[in-house]
């Protein structure tokens, strides 16, 4: 099977920057993955979802890109999950996960209650806005922002803000802590160990576990085995 | 990698038959896995989790597994995941996933309102503490009981009573339905016909994204590409 | 002062028949009002939100409307309030109302639980998202579809079926009616004498607040009296 | 129809100074309401809302001055609403709107989490309980007292002590800050500035929106125009 | 001690049928109590609490008799628990029970999820506010009234509305009834019987809980025995 | 009746020092108490409850306890209440408390919000999986832990480290504070002097309940007195 399915990840801003981070980040699962993962951009997009508005702006390219472009799963990569919950309805038998829903679920399974760096203020409320849409906010400490961007967010130089953010979140209770942004997977390994918790990354969380679904539609498809 | 990494079902009731269910379950993903999976009894356990007695009975037993077997990943294949909590925090650098929490996680991907279609009426209180410790009752119809147990639950002849149970949570609500017992695979398919929504069958759904967790974690561990 | 503020109500869709019975309905405030009140549709918009996509697509078209047309107070017709919050986060100083978020905080004030009569069950998802979401789920016992959309709501045939929905709803123990639409304004009088209980039509709920809203801004602005 | 309408906005303490001090408060929209607006205080009761027990002496003579004085809307000038729920039980088709209801149902429409500044620290336990009461736990980050009552808030010596207060409810969260008593809207504009939040202050936002309330029912009243 | 130790159980209102029926049910544990216990009425008050308004009415002369009878605890004869904050408040040191707290949480520790038989369905919004309040809205399906008052209620031709209610609490969920009304208790055993779950009758559960009470705080002023 | 009935309260860890203090902790009850109270520890039994898997293993062994002696009440004297759930529910005629949930029951009926001071951090996270299944979130500012242990909260010594805890907690928001630990009765009262709100103390607070469950369970079997 695995020859020909594939994963689409879908970067759902117009940042090449921000594309290539992911692309990066999706490298270390492609040699593991049974699935082939391809990483595109959406061009004409906003370079990057600071605001509710470009959440709304973007919800319909994403619709159309999974319209357009065949795929076994997609995964869209940036934590406000524009355009999830249209795509999804759109598109009944798709597997379609979302980057900021994925981290918040696996976050569950990892630990008692979760913080989040999110970029901005707006972010925040955006944040708190899903977790309570989600029905999850009794488990959910808040969102800690650090005052940037989705394109600054590819720069190391972020390191410092995000572990002060973190320890903002560690302090409130967090026992795990998700950075809300898809271009931030470089910060989860050095975070991890300055925090002294876990840290999820969403790009990797949602690529990983779409290869799961994969795996479980096509099983289940089969049929009975005996 | 591939080659050695392995994931452990560990069926925690004494009930081969029951093992023997979740293996040819099972059976449905070896083929797509990258890695191998293993399923195996608990001898000495009740032979099913009819009671909370039952569950804190086998809950040391499913610790004792997994810390006598290596594996990169377990399933504890039963809805009431015993021994999950405590595994977990003995383990806290293994990958251990419960088949009911799973299931109920991947429920809120895929619809808004999820009900389970649980073994009795002991079974719903269980589960009903379970939502609401996992601080997921905004998101829950409630469970309903067949009257049976898990055993009983491998043989085909239950599906009127699952349909009539399902068809009950369907009108409550509920979007999508959880089948609540490792045994009841076989059922998935034709119930999602029959009742016209999205059913989970957990062992499944488990073992799949136990495959995605090995992957997020040896991608994680390689560190940077680049 | 109330001789130039005035209200746009949005119709956030492009059907002519919606927007003309919207324009009816507030027609019945006009007389009374202190400030203008005026009503457009969202040409280029779908015909009616009865899906997710529907609201996705409309949410960047409500925003510029917003702001390419100036007024005291924006009312978004539709029970969806798509473009709501992109909206207010955008223009943060002017006062913008969504129909279905304002009957629902109005129905709080009257009655103890609420239900919603909605168009579909698509529609339902949506607006338990949106409670959950504005984190009103302990007070709301659902939503129950009547199989219709925006235009056919119109027409006064529809009244047997949403008199039947909301029978549903009282007996659930709603002790007050939402009609989830804003084409519904027409059955709220009917409504409320078969069901006994009050019925809130968001259309009239919203424009009245919206009034209420420009006072209190003028007011404030005004400065000290003493 | 407005030459003949009215609100009547009840001071339910004893305080002519409170009384004058809300009085002053709506002059500022006297000029803008098409409806007349008279204001009242409650001889006999206490001279502020200090303890639970005030609001449980206070509760039926509200319900009194409701009875026996005509209005076409009622509003309760205290932040703790004495006697509401039982002067709306009694007369369920009066329009009778509370202060601090309102003034938090308010910010739910501009901000996404509130924080109150309230008189003492057994005013914030009635405001929690109220909270809880009205379901909205999930968007409120508490109070905080300023150890004072209604008397004393009415001097603009406090704003040092209400700007603390305020810092403190932002720096747990709150977007949006309410002045949690009714002689405190001349800190209004002021604490706005200073905190960078929005504030709202109870007396001004119930009787802006019972004017439309008026102007909702009178509208819905006089039945179909077309 | 005990010799001298009594709890005073207040009959919030002035039916002297009600009080009498409260005596009788309070002479089984007289004989088992190692402290004195004493049943009064409340002459002035409303001969029940059948609306929010008798509730104000009555929270003031509730505070009156603690105030001027002296007692080691006080219970508050009534599932409304009118004036029980105010007292509380107004006396730290006392011990004051609810009749309606107290079996609700009581409730908590035999079953998990309760239901009230109510008087009416003004009494249900009263007791969905309390369990609001309480925070306890996940515990709770809900309240159904039997159209009675709490004088009717001491007569045995109810048991058939009653069991009825019950009945229906139970299809929604419910593992454990409330009677909620004090004038219920001889209803607790044959409802209990016939329903096959477990009831409470409030006035005994508090009078049982404020033996305990007094026995914990006389033991903690004892100071250490070692 | 009372010269036969008697209380079991079980330390569920093998821990003798704990025994003992737990017993010293009774005695302050036994000459008030109408029943007789006898204590006894857990050979076997992990020296505490530090982690889940303690909590797990000690699970059965409390349900062996109380199915191998006949008493009219079990107490579970730990704050996690091993075993409490399963030995319910496989005697369900039995009354049987525990002291972290009768303790969290009893602080609702004191004041607003809890907090608690708990043994380390995780048991802070077994703390808040407890409060959510309960159902009680909203009531609950979160848990402080103090790293130490059962035996070593026997010591005087331990008096300012849980002082500041409990400062903490208030300074949170509690309104009370939880001894999270069934060894540390003994600083019950100075932190209640020093933290100027209510301490509550499980095993005094799970004792004295007993008595009355008993006394009510006592009285209910006698049937009809008049």
């Amino acid at each position: 099977m695995t020859d020909t399915a594939r994963i689409l990840v879908i970067n759902p801003n117009s940042s090449e920057l921000v594309t290539a981070a992911i692309d990066q980040e999706v490298e270390h699962f492609r040699a593991l993955s049974p699935v082939r993962i391809d990483v595109r951009g959406t061009p004409g997009a906003p370079p990057g979802v600071s605001y509710q508005r470009d959440a709304d702006d973007i919800a319909p390219m994403v619709r159309r890109i999974v319209s357009e472009n065949e795929a076994d799963a997609y995964v869209i990569a940036c934590f406000s999950d524009p355009g999830l919950l249209g795509a999804r309805e759109t598109f009944p038998g798709k597997i379609i996960l979302g980057c900021g829903e994925n981290a918040i679920l696996q976050a569950l399974t990892e630990a008692d209650q979760f913080g989040i760096i999110s970029l901005s203020i707006l972010s925040t409320y955006r944040q708190r806005r899903k977790i309570r849409m989600m029905g999850l906010a009794d488990r959910y400490v808040g969102s800690q922002g650090i005052a940037s961007n989705a394109v600054e967010a590819t720069s190391p130089e972020l390191l410092d803000r995000m572990l002060e953010a973190g320890q903002t979140l560690v302090a409130r209770g967090a026992d795990i802590v998700l950075t809300g942004c898809a271009s931030m997977s470089h910060f989860r390994e050095p975070l991890e160990e300055r925090l002294g918790v876990r840290v999820i990354d969403p790009v990797g969380s949602a690529v990983s576990a779409a290869i799961g679904r994969i795996i479980l539609k096509q099983g289940q498809r089969r049929g009975p085995v005996r």
